[in-house]
């Protein structure tokens, strides 16, 4: 530690030296923190790049310690992305020391490592408002500071994103650095390499700084990941056959090399690569050890790395599928899983455990994700494909022109389907009724609880006989997991779930059922449960048009092409005389916040369906 | 020609020998075509694998050139893809020849260039019917025959399908063949590279065979291109870091390279790439000399390359778009285009010729063309992205998460929205208003006619506040093109057209008009367009809610989602009492046939509206 010696003087300093700050501080801190603090105060005040730069080079190891147990001091408070974060704290620092941004470009893929980013341009101290409602976002976002460059939460687009400003500025006269900081994980994605095939050729001042440290969210898959591996020592490479300079790999968390690299290629104003070597949760041993565990976190004790957040015994829904799909698949052995490096996310490691042959994980590659599963179809085997509503949008092409037009029987997990809360706009699942309800040949269904989840499963893996798609949320089912009989139910029908008299039907999608349930506490409002969005259920469509006076539709969706667009198309088609209220996401993108805060702005809370069902029986009484 | 030699021993074949087939074959088949015929007579009689088989190994040569002529032939009386078919004629043979299909899984990426594998597959005799009504389709498609193993289309799907079949084949002990056949072309689209990395390291026994002929429809972009060029000799290179085997460059016309390498790769189980090298047209000098345009093609004379279709001088609507936006680029220099892979078909050589630094074509590559496009709209430029309806799907995610949510002035130019007549399914235009509308920030416009769509996209560009997505059919508008005075116009305004009375409003989208026009002639409807779908303008139709008795919308979209639905959506909360059709595609996949037929077929052509519209008459009077 040399370079801390230089810096602190004072005799108790001394036992700080002593620790290796990369792999236990996080248990030093705990004892010694107000001291730590004060003999590092002036790094308190940085929170620019401007600042930034008033140290000496020789100081930045310390503040990036420093800057480490900040974010892990934070993040214990707020909970957030962490692991990714960790791994990047002297690049951050490296980036902003080196680079003049905000007029140089700095584009952070998949954006949730993007913390000591924020924290040093502007954002330290209202940090603690991350991901909160009017906080600040946990990803980077344009409206939100000059430097954050380009929004982004998906991954892989930042190599795009950079060579559009570097064209701009090539045909501007604009003289200034691009460089967009990838993850090997965001390389396996088509995108990454499309932009890539361009970048290579394209004769501009582009950087890609390639954050190689084996992982996404779960370890990164394919060739790519294993090519980088064996890139010591080999000057000629992929990059280099694509055009680029290649100047690595180097190790990301060390200064001394860290500096020098990126301070001489400034003056290289054509398309290069920088490949350094991190270690995700780098600085926090519960961390290191387990990276995928630490991908997000919730508020933790910084000392045991527990979970500070006071849990329940309920079953969460992607657990549901998860130990539902394992004893599917144990009675059939054609049933095969295929995920874009989602195997946590979608709980598949319960399958996988078992039949690891039986479960694809494709990495980062949505695109490929749905024609591979096409094409397993195809073959006679039944593939379910594992992939949240946003990310769904990623193999929309596929979807239409390689399953649905085929009508092939690949049955479709899609989690996360509804408002996702902190992680905000960019992570909702509130596009996909609108976009899947257009396509012919598909079943769109949403199950209301576990139950129904479990059986709609098992239903469409034993009967395939085109796309099925299941959608269900973020979040828990208000009940523990129950290994109950699975059961084949009508993938067609909607159901009655409360009889309250025929003045209003409210129809619900999905878990917001639990809201209707709720709003109609007391009310003379018979609840249905729309569990097929597609095909429409015209039967039980019939019985509540000419039966009630008043129809309610709630989606935790977009309102524009909606199920309550169908309804309403259904209604009109027959004649349908009554009152139809359609509620749903309105024409906005929700902003993050806690997911009961999204559906009340949303108007899809309890009290606001009961606003709408009091509304509506002031007029029909 | 010695294999000829061998196998024609009249004198008269003499003649033939001297020609060189590959070049000049058509000039002579047009003098001797009935003679030719005759000596090679049982050629005609090859329909099947099992009869190609039968021939000798030194008689595919002279096959080879029979069914590059039968297939100019054919393709001369119905048009159809042509350049890239004449390019794999020897490897349709080679690979039908050497291996067992079907049971052999071959797949033809981007599907039009199997028109020699239909030809050998069973479907010779109703060649005639390509691409029409009811007759084969011009793409590989699943139920149409055995030998095509999965539908292809869209590009760079293959090796995702093929690589699905074969993990089906490893899971249950199936021992065959899978083979991908993909351009080098069709190599830039990420989702190629995405099941590469994935192939790679699969353990199948999966062969992509890479058709490199430095061309898709336009000329190959980027740097993976020239990177194929460079592999003569070169036995390490990116594939077999990626974990193949490779194999190539070849001559892929020369048989005596072709079938002996194909194989010698039956007996390697695992991935391997073998290269071939051919020319798109080859054996037609017109289309080897003009590789683009001869891409597809109308019916034409055999030997003048002359088209045989009789032709106006209307104007198409990519013409329309390509000559407008060179006039605006001329006078804006912050305007620049942006296209994947679609320079011709999108009419951009109008402003490339003249522009050539601010025409971006990034390859096939729709992702990325989306995201680079909001990167130069970050930068402060006006960027123009060139996209089909159907290959916008490619891009939704990026549509959604880089363009909308950041709200950043990218303006689109959807060519070929609405249905596309004998291209088919996999073409048509139709779930754009549905999977667009549903995002927010984004306007919507379908100009109806030549000025709309100059005006539309003059206004779009000059006051660019967010996405504004201008969608134009395919075909021709009714009149030539028109350097009118550009102008700016409402972007958030419908309008009437024709006003015949308060009984019925039709309300139609695009070039829908004209349909609408013909429908209503002698009738009391009163015509509006509808050219701003999104926003929908609540003022026109608050008026036509007030005024009509029954209102009819009109589109050339599905209606589930469509603009009908939104129509619906807002007479709902207005409380429109009077009658609503919404016409539109149905739920289904329009086949292939012409545009007339399939608007028919989908009850949108004139006479089905007006039909509509006397059955509401029949209702309100």
């Amino acid at each position: 530690m040399p370079l801390i010696k230089t810096y602190c003087k004072s005799k108790h300093y001394i036992a700080f030296v002593k620790v290796d700050f990369n792999r236990s501080i996080h248990a030093l801190i705990s004892s010694n923190l107000s001291y730590f603090c004060s003999v590092f105060e002036h790094f308190n005040d940085i929170d620019s790049p401007t600042k930034l730069k008033q140290l000496k080079t020789s100081e930045l190891k310390a503040y990036s310690d420093w800057l480490r147990q900040f974010l892990i001091g934070k993040i214990s408070e707020t909970g957030g992305h962490f692991a990714a974060n960790l791994g990047v704290i002297e690049l951050s620092v490296a980036l902003h020391y080196v680079f003049n941004t905000p007029e140089d470009i700095v584009i952070w893929d998949v954006g949730h490592q993007a913390y000591a980013h924020k924290i040093l341009t502007e954002r330290k101290n209202n940090f603690d408002t991350l991901r909160q409602k009017n906080g600040i976002s946990g990803f980077p976002k344009m409206e939100e500071s000059a430097f954050d460059a380009f929004g982004t939460a998906h991954s892989s687009t930042s190599i795009s994103a950079a060579l559009g400003y570097a064209q701009a500025a090539r045909l501007q006269n604009i003289a200034r650095h691009h460089i967009a900081v990838i993850g090997d994980g965001a390389m396996s994605a088509g995108q990454a390499f499309e932009a890539l095939n361009n970048a290579g050729v394209s004769n501009t001042n582009i950087t890609i700084l390639i954050n190689d440290n084996h992982i996404g969210i779960d370890p990164s898959q394919g060739a790519l990941g294993e090519y980088l591996e064996r890139l010591e020592n080999r000057k000629d490479n992929l990059f280099t056959d694509f055009g680029f300079q290649y100047f690595g790999p180097i190790d990301g968390h060390d200064l001394d090399q860290l500096l020098p690299l990126l301070e001489s290629i400034k003056s290289i104003d054509t398309p290069k690569i920088v490949h350094i070597r991190t270690v995700k949760g780098k600085g926090y041993a519960p961390a290191e050890a387990e990276q995928t565990k630490w991908h997000s976190t919730s508020r933790f004790d910084k000392l045991s790395g527990k979970n500070t957040v006071e849990s329940d015994s309920f079953v969460k829904y992607q657990d549901i599928f998860g130990k539902t799909l394992l004893e599917i698949a144990e009675n059939n052995t054609k049933v095969v899983a295929v995920t874009p490096a989602m195997i946590s996310g979608s709980s598949l490691h319960f399958m996988q455990e078992k039949f690891p042959e039986r479960v694809f994980d494709v990495g980062i590659a949505e695109q490929h994700a749905l024609t591979f599963s096409a094409g397993l179809a195809a073959s006679g085997l039944i593939p379910v494909c594992c992939i949240y509503s946003t990310f769904l949008q990623r193999g929309y092409d596929q979807l239409i022109h390689d399953v649905a037009l085929q009508n092939l029987p690949v049955i479709f997990a899609v989690d996360r389907a509804g408002l996702v809360g902190e992680d905000g706009p960019t992570h909702h699942g509130v596009f996909d009724i609108a976009f899947l309800q257009t396509i012919p040949n598909i079943t769109i269904l949403s199950p209301a609880n576990q139950q129904d989840l479990r059986n709609a499963l098992y239903t469409a893996v034993s009967e395939p006989k085109g796309p099925i798609v299941i959608r269900y949320p973020r979040g828990k089912a208000k009940e523990e997991f129950k290994a109950t009989k699975l059961t084949n139910i009508p993938l067609n029908k909607g159901k009655m779930v409360s009889d309250n008299g025929h003045k209003i039907a409210l129809v619900s999608v999905g878990t917001m059922q639990e809201e209707c349930l709720s709003a109609i506490q007391g009310t003379e409002v018979s609840l249905f449960d729309g569990f097929c969005i597609k095909p429409i259920d015209r039967t039980m469509f019939e019985a509540i048009f000419s039966q009630y006076s008043a129809v309610i539709i709630v989606e935790e969706g977009q309102i524009i092409g909606g199920f309550g667009s169908s309804v309403l198309q259904l209604a009109n088609e027959l004649n349908y005389k009554g009152i139809v209220r359609t509620l749903g996401i309105p024409d906005v993108f929700v902003g993050h916040a806690s997911i009961s805060e999204q559906r009340h702005s949303a108007g899809i809370d309890a009290s606001t369906i009961r606003q709408t069902i009091e509304d509506i029986l002031l007029t029909i009484n």
